[in-house]
């Protein structure tokens, strides 16, 4: 089969691999779309996230969608032909963070894409069945991959206690910026206010079911004189988050979703005075049921995300596109292409 | 002003009283439209509600709509001519429970249309103004009433911690099951199976969101192979109650809306393999901002709800429409009618 | 190695089976102590409960202490000789319960002693290496194996949501009972009262840690003016169960521990009206290494509970000693005996 | 009655007033002990704390006990005589955090010796009935003035959910770190570790309960390779805080009580990867009948914290023993002697 590696900083190449046996309990996918996400670019560009180096050649690629055509030994629960939305991170079902449910914090985890694990730009993978989701014919094959950002707006809901009531202010607008705001809405949010730089996405947040959006190119959001009870941070940009964590009210919860820096300064007297609530959100764990139903059920449109389609031989332009074009959004590579 | 006065069972009488003084911190309301409900039939049929008894002249009516016309010594926050939804009951603000923020819960409650506290089939009350919430225009005087139902809904799924994913099966179809529909809908629910023996009302339910309606009179619910994480009861039948909540899958939450009889059979087995989470609910606690923001988003339709109107002269009609006329949802009383 | 098995109802014998071989990530372990359980003399006695019925020869046991004699292929963790608890339910560590930390309600479930998995009456078994949990030398074999009714008292303190200012209500002190109060106490509850029929046992109870004892053979509980804010009904009698409550205060919490019966009448109006949360327990999840430290810190005590001890010849005697001897609290059998 | 004024930074003044007057729902009580805060400490020495600035003279000391010797009118529930600890701060009752019952984020809060509001450095004070909790006798006066501080520590141990299974680490060992080190140990933990340059406090940390020490000024945080699930921080040194947040285990709490500095730079990449929740906390609610059953049931020692007493003449004393004492645990003012 055709595959896409990463060999080194700005070095993909197709190659040619065995295509993979499904071991017990493993499915073997035919993969049909697979978005792209600011870490594969990451990879890409450095090599390396924090304490992750890519220290032989990688597949990147963890938001796949496919098709089952082959089970492996013991593997029940699938038939041949089953659409999937692959959940891309495989834990190890044994230690203390899989018993309690937070499997997303499991240290054995295996994560498509995070060295040293190889992800989905290529024909085909393997995969524990129960990762593989089944998903309805209304869902496109790029919304099935996209299910993975989903679950990451879903899991900050969550962890954000979003319901009908909440006042949630999200910063930056970017893919997961998007899918927050579409989580949000699904979780009931009463007013859901966007920011960004990009007025262009901006227009797509108000779109997919902001209240408000502010172009902080142009207007400070201290000056909007708005008082959050969820801040949902997506822009990675540390200085952004402290001035918006300043304006959460009290009891307020803040989730960081966005990556960007090792440190942030934080607002401490603010965050004591009104018992504010602060984590971080890493991947998500139980999610694609809930973002199953959101999708296929009209709730949320994923397919508004695509901006892009490459082949498995144009990765690396999938990788670079958001380098030349600011109206990407998510490319998506198409290994049938 | 005009009074509409339970003075026994089955005997209701328009009586004139003086317009009341709001005190300190109260404002004093004009009343617009007030709901009647399922407990207002209750006490005009019997003359109690388990250990409420009606032991003097009693004014009924409980989901009022105004507008401020008068403000207290000290009350600060509502200019006159506010339009008003009125949360019916007013908390001792001193106790245990009321420190808690379980102000439902205050033995020291005094609450609308409950012996001996008179309620809004009038022209005129007063209420501290903390519970009198501003309503945006685009609510009609009739939905911002209703505000109060919605509230018991929006409580119910607090409690049921219903979210996206969430599969919610409501038993009944009346005024609180049509609420709780709508509720789940906005809290995200995934599914919404209703059930009732009434077509018409089902009708009304899939309109208003439920993604499945099953009609038991001529089905069995334990026939359908349905196995809900969440039950809302709404229909205050004891024995469909314990039918359904054997439906429940494991660690599900039931949550005990409709009132009816003292005493439930639990299928005990059930609850403690699967380790189900039942209670019930009480009115509801900090519900307006929440329902307001619901209604007035278009989240929720109120209005739908509304079948018939009555003017003040008329609330024993509006009391016994139901005994008449089955397509009664909800009868509304306009004291300005 | 020497196996005690139930053939039919009030039949156990001796057999010979070979050792077993552990597989890929498991110990063989080397029974030191083995608690018997009510569940175990139910299953003796009528061969069945509820669902669970006992159609082969099957052997009993699930409260388990060894030593690790042997590991399997890739077995990793524990060091031979090391000694252990087993945690005495594997889970298929696949399916959706699973994912989500509820292991316990895992319908792949794989328990010792019920039907048709083996339990410990025996003197050696295998297990997954992550449910052998390591113990320290203070712990006694007897203690370490009476770990397993303490994670039920655990789990329902958990569940219940006890802690500092807690009044907490436990119907029966029977064994289950008695860890109850133990762990109560180290969740730090700030009165318990305990109620039974048996003197003697209410004299441990308070020896335990209880604040109060109520004898109901001889004082009505609903006399006792007694307003818990938590109930763990560990008495399995439905009747004391409702009335019981019918004492909970406000908001309060009822979990239901104790098995006995299909069905529990259940005082709907006071449960809704007060908004008390009601819920069962089924066995535990991610409860040893707390009861590892409770038990082991000295907090909670073990030892105290073992009043009777068997050899493997006598399981039988061990199974049948709580219709003769009013005395028993716990009776432990020692295959090496 | 004579009262210790503040009158400005490092100028305190005896002077005589009238004896309050307790209004409606008030008592009147005459202060028996006042425990000295590093609040009160530091408002003498810089006159005041981030946005709470004394701009009048002001009565300090908010740790106080006393014994009823009035009431206003319609106050009921107290018996003149009564012994009480006062809770020193009283919410508004009216607005939406008060009604949810997080009544310690009220702004409209009237906090004893928080600028303009005075607080107990004087012979007599009204408060509201609610907020004097009645005691039992085996309290002394000294410690029940410390259960506000003891309330400081329940409160971050319900916000870092603490219970048995829980290893913490408390980061200093004054008054607040010690009485977290009692909650700690009365919410169940298994381990909790203390850290502080101080050694003899480090001793006192032990003997109040504290599985471990470790002296940061001799050895390294980060050496000691210690995780814990929770921290609570009660030194207010952000960059100890910083470093402390570093060793925090997956799905960790981090409990901000201590205060010191507007900012902390936050490990963020720690916090997310790790899904770490942190937060601050203010003041407390609903928190005395938990810290009353503990002081009371002897699970908690607070007259081991008090080494220092003085008269009302000699406030200014008592607010500087700790510069020239480095014994000091809790000076306490006892405005009778």
């Amino acid at each position: 089969m055709r595959v896409a590696v990463l060999r080194g900083v700005h070095d993909v190449m197709l190659e040619q691999r065995p295509v993979p046996e499904p071991g017990p309990g493993e499915v073997l996918v035919q993969v049909l779309a697979v978005g792209t996400c600011g870490s594969d670019v990451h990879y890409y560009e450095h090599g390396r996230i924090g304490d992750f180096v890519v220290r032989q050649p990688l597949v990147l690629g963890h938001e796949p969608s496919g098709v089952v055509v082959a089970r492996g030994p013991d593997t029940t629960g699938h038939d041949i032909g089953q659409r999937v939305a692959l959940e891309p991170g495989v834990p190890c079902a044994r230690c203390a963070q899989c018993g309690l449910g937070r499997y997303n914090l499991c240290p054995g985890m295996r994560f498509f894409g995070t060295p040293p694990i190889d992800g989905a730009f290529c024909e085909y993978v393997t995969l524990r069945a129960e990762f593989a989701h089944a998903v309805p014919d209304r869902l496109t094959d790029e919304a099935a991959g996209l299910l993975e950002p989903l679950s990451v707006g879903v899991w900050a809901c969550r962890k954000a206690r979003v319901q009908p009531g909440s006042r949630v202010l999200i910063t930056g607008a970017g893919p997961i910026g998007l899918v927050a705001v579409q989580a949000a809405r699904a979780f009931g949010a009463s007013e859901i206010v966007v920011t960004d730089v990009n007025a262009r996405r901006l227009r797509v947040a108000a779109e997919l079911g902001a209240t408000g959006t502010i172009d902080v190119a142009a207007y400070s959001l201290a000056d909007a004189g708005y008082e959050p009870d969820v801040l949902l941070e997506c822009s990675g940009a540390p200085a952004a988050t402290a001035e918006a964590i300043r304006l959460v009210g009290r009891a307020g919860r803040v989730v960081l979703v966005g990556m960007g820096g090792d440190e942030l300064t934080l607002p401490l007297a603010h965050l004591q005075r009104y018992e504010i609530e602060l984590t971080g959100t890493f991947r998500y764990a139980n999610t694609w049921p809930a973002a199953i139903a959101l999708a296929s059920g009209g709730d949320v449109d994923l397919d508004r995300l695509v901006t892009h389609r490459f082949g498995l031989a144009e990765v690396e332009q999938a990788l670079t596109i958001g380098n030349r074009d600011s109206s990407v959004l998510k490319a998506v590579v198409r290994p049938d292409a």
